[in-house]
């Protein structure tokens, strides 16, 4: 009898569901259904307007993924022979729900209350509160703070409910339960709340316990006993299983009710075992609007101006690493949409080229240096790792002579020499990044950022096929929780060699000696700009804002 | 009877002629003639090729503007009412000429020698020699490099020949004479050779005697005679008369033999009376692909970083002080063409504007410092007062929201920052500004930009009317040298007062007080990049050269 998983994948924009061999992880088919409210970072359907930084979705997008998708799959092969399904979403994403598990914006008495809604990973409107959750920490020398690189992020969980409580008290005291939403839809499957291991160490502080409540309490008083009020259920680890699919889901899905369901995952985690990677000393880097780099070790370090380490927060048995850069395919994306003239549009369409086609077609025909620009990727500010949100971007070396593919290729370099301080930073900790693998859109479209992050790098850059993308990495965690039995695998790392892809193509370094002395100007810039000694940005910020 | 005098200015691209009242000033005909030739920076008519920064001109082309323009004027009056000519051109922009003044480039034996042609102001094929010119001149202790602002620049006259002798010694050989465009053209309206004491103070190293011997020999040994050998002839203060028309020119161009022609100027130098400046403390800012910027003083201080402080070199009986930006209107051209989106240029033609009309309305919408951004406006070098040509541009502050009219501000506030650190300068050497007059086509045409300046220099910015081009102060001068008794002035002051028009707009400081912050941000980044604190520039100009 042959064995399937499904893994679902759900994105910033859509969600991707996979039916694969458990044997070998070939892809047997696949759908996507795109969120029907996709971001909402303007107003809410009922026309009530966010604010600044605010970034929401629809929770019923999620289950509509769910009622699309799984039935195609399910068509496709026998219902007892899909042994598992595996579920990842983007992170930090939670939303407010009853004790039954209802999100809270679908009554109608929250329907016109932002607050009530999905908080997307990209929601920044706990700024405030994420800075508050920082200088507490330090005042008080809370011990976890180590393992987040010394700072609290906005996009993690906690600013997020603190920022509801202060903001919509009402919100807060109707909860039952704060959930990522990947938790929340595993719960939909099973029926039976749980949480991620994964999700909360990265992103809820959870290090084996959580912060404690004189913590909280000094945040806020009616937030001390957060953890006892909103984020109670059990917390089960990674690569076990979360429960079984209900009978009413089984019905819904055209599933087999009794099959197992893995606990929910991290989008960017699950990628790793996705690209092949089984232990420590191979980094991932998951290149898309932002990169987030993920890199295993036997050992805790301490890593300055990294955004987590978790022991089984990406596989079983390691350390989980995780570093980001907060801007890279939307440095691109901001170049082409704002900075590109007529003409070449007009010369992109012509050759059939999209713009950045186009540029990368003049940009590949420079030699490194030749341009004589330099520029710092701070254009969103820096998450690793200087961990400041307020830097922004900085372009040098411009002359009348400058054209566009230039500051196209200026703004690759940076994000290139962006991902290596990351790795410098990690070796300097002393944990080891021995190899280098790259996934997410860029990627896959941009074969000259790769060069270019091979010659920066100074090391081969792996990259993963197309295939092989969060849904395969659910997939896998699906392969684990169905067991040796069900015809799965014992382990994570024996579920990853028999079913990721090989790698598709690899770049070899070649110009490094030029981006050497190209690397150590960036550091220059990127220490002086970055760590105090020119604080002209921070200050242009609240000039900006009137302070 | 009524006395009308011509004033001609040979700028980069074009010639132009008016015929003015002499009581008033008033213009009563004008006549232009763009160069067939225009700017040959890449390749000679012939197909030779140039070297990067040569940029050469056709001295046929001048000779074209007298002919073309000078008949349509003569015809307006009487020719005996025309009681002089003047004449102004851009410099240093020079020329090899024969013994009776054929250009060696006419000769067809040198047809294809790019180094027998004319040498434009902008011709920067001298940058090595010039750095060589500074190096020995500070290794020998030579007095006059103080009145240079402490530099010799690759646009002047002497690296420009030094180039030719030793690139092309042949053309260096076969000249008579090598001469600034505008006393080549006033021997060829009076037949004899003259030097303008004006061109030479500023661009020939000339304070009332040139360097010695020594110096030149110490360049190289075959230039130390380099004086005596090819730059001999008088050399006329001034406001003097260099000569009058000749029988042979008269008649070629419809005017009286006989008629004075005044001493050759410099095209920037003339608009200071035309602008209706008569006397020190009033600073002239002609603003157009650059700046220059001309203020009179009663003695002589060392101003460091200044283009150059000539004694009677603007006018008679004061020092002129010449200071430069060499990129203004150049950088809101070059976002202009490489930076800005199609959907710009549709809205641009839409609204029927111009595409930098329409960022300047978007621009004009926006609060100091509202964008966060901050420039250094090296994006051709910088002049003064760094007098650094390796510099290069640099912009800070963008995130994914900034927008191009964000980018065109920062600009248009970054020149305005390097106005006041040359003004800020001035003061601090003991040269007084009491009062800022602009001139130039972004005067006319950007009045953000003059609004912007009178903010950041918090001075009121008094803009000189369109008709007060160069071309009235050569009229000007031309009245001094008819004299009183032909109904001319006996001095420039005199006919300033008389002939040049009022100011038709003036800009009253508002914005002052977030200006005030954001330069003191400029002045930092300024000093950090431009005096050696953060050598990153010269740096990636090595690189990128392949040193």
């Amino acid at each position: 009898m042959c064995s399937y998983a499904i893994g679902v994948d759900f994105g910033t924009l859509s969600g991707r569901a996979v039916l694969v061999d458990v044997r070998d992880g070939r892809e047997i088919a696949s759908a996507q259904f795109e969120y029907p409210h996709a971001v909402m970072d303007r107003a809410l359907p009922c026309g009530v307007p966010l604010g600044s930084g605010w970034a929401l979705q629809h929770p019923q997008d999620y289950l509509d993924v769910l009622s699309e998708t799984l039935p195609q799959l399910a068509r496709r092969v026998r219902p007892e022979e899909i042994v598992a399904i595996g579920l990842d979403c983007t992170s930090s994403t939670v939303l407010p729900v009853t004790q039954t598990g209802t999100p809270l914006c679908l009554l109608p008495e929250f329907e016109q209350t932002p607050h009530a809604y999905v908080m997307m990973w990209k929601h920044h409107g706990g700024q405030e509160q994420a800075r508050r959750m920082t200088d507490v920490a330090l005042e008080r020398g809370e011990p976890w703070l180590d393992r987040y690189g010394g700072i609290v992020n906005a996009e993690w969980l906690f600013p997020k409910l603190l920022q509801v409580l202060e903001e919509a008290p009402q919100v807060y005291r109707a909860m039952a339960h704060y959930v990522e939403a990947v938790d929340w839809l595993v719960w939909q499957l099973t029926g039976a709340q749980t949480r991620s291991a994964g999700c909360l160490g990265y992103k809820a502080l959870y290090t084996g316990r959580f912060p404690d409540e004189a913590y909280f309490g000094a945040l806020n008083p009616a937030f001390g006993r957060v953890v006892a009020e909103k984020l109670s259920g059990p917390i089960l680890p990674l690569g076990s299983r979360a429960g079984t699919l209900s009978e009413d889901a089984a019905r819904r899905y055209g599933l087999r009710a009794g099959t197992p369901v893995a606990v929910g995952n991290i989008d960017a985690h699950v990628c790793v075992p996705a690209a092949g990677i089984d232990g420590p000393g191979k980094l991932l880097a998951i290149i898309g609007t932002s990169t987030c780099h993920i890199v295993m070790g036997d050992r805790l370090h301490a890593v300055p101006g990294m955004s987590g380490a978790v022991q089984g927060g990406v596989m079983p048995g390691y350390f989980g690493y995780e570093s980001g850069q907060s801007c890279v395919g939307d440095h691109f994306g901001w170049l082409e949409k704002h900075c590109v003239p007529a003409a070449y549009e007009r010369e992109a369409a012509r050759c059939g080229l999209s713009v950045q086609g186009y540029l990368t077609v003049l940009a590949a025909a420079l030699r490194p240096g030749q341009s004589g620009l330099l520029a710092l990727d701070w254009w969103n500010g820096n998450r690793s790792v200087l961990a400041n949100a307020d830097l922004t971007g900085l372009m040098l070396g411009m002359t009348l002579q400058t054209r566009p593919e230039e500051l196209y290729r200026a703004l690759i370099e940076a994000t290139a020499y962006g991902a290596r301080v990351i790795l410098d930073n990690y070796r300097a900790s002393g944990v080891a990044v021995d190899e280098f693998f790259a996934s997410g859109g860029v990627s896959q479209k941009n074969p000259l950022a790769m060069q270019i992050y091979a010659d920066v790098l100074n090391m081969p850059v792996q990259v993963a096929g197309v295939a092989q993308g969060p849904a395969l990495g659910s997939a896998i965690f699906a392969a684990v929780a169905a067991g040796r039995a069900a015809g799965g695998y014992g382990t994570v790392a024996e579920a990853t060699r028999a079913m990721a892809g090989a790698q598709t193509l690899r770049y070899q370094p070649k110009d490094t000696a030029v981006y050497e002395q190209l690397y150590q100007e960036y550091r220059l810039l990127h220490d002086a700009f970055g760590r105090g000694a020119l604080g002209t940005m921070k200050r242009l910020r609240a000039i900006r804002a009137g302070e």
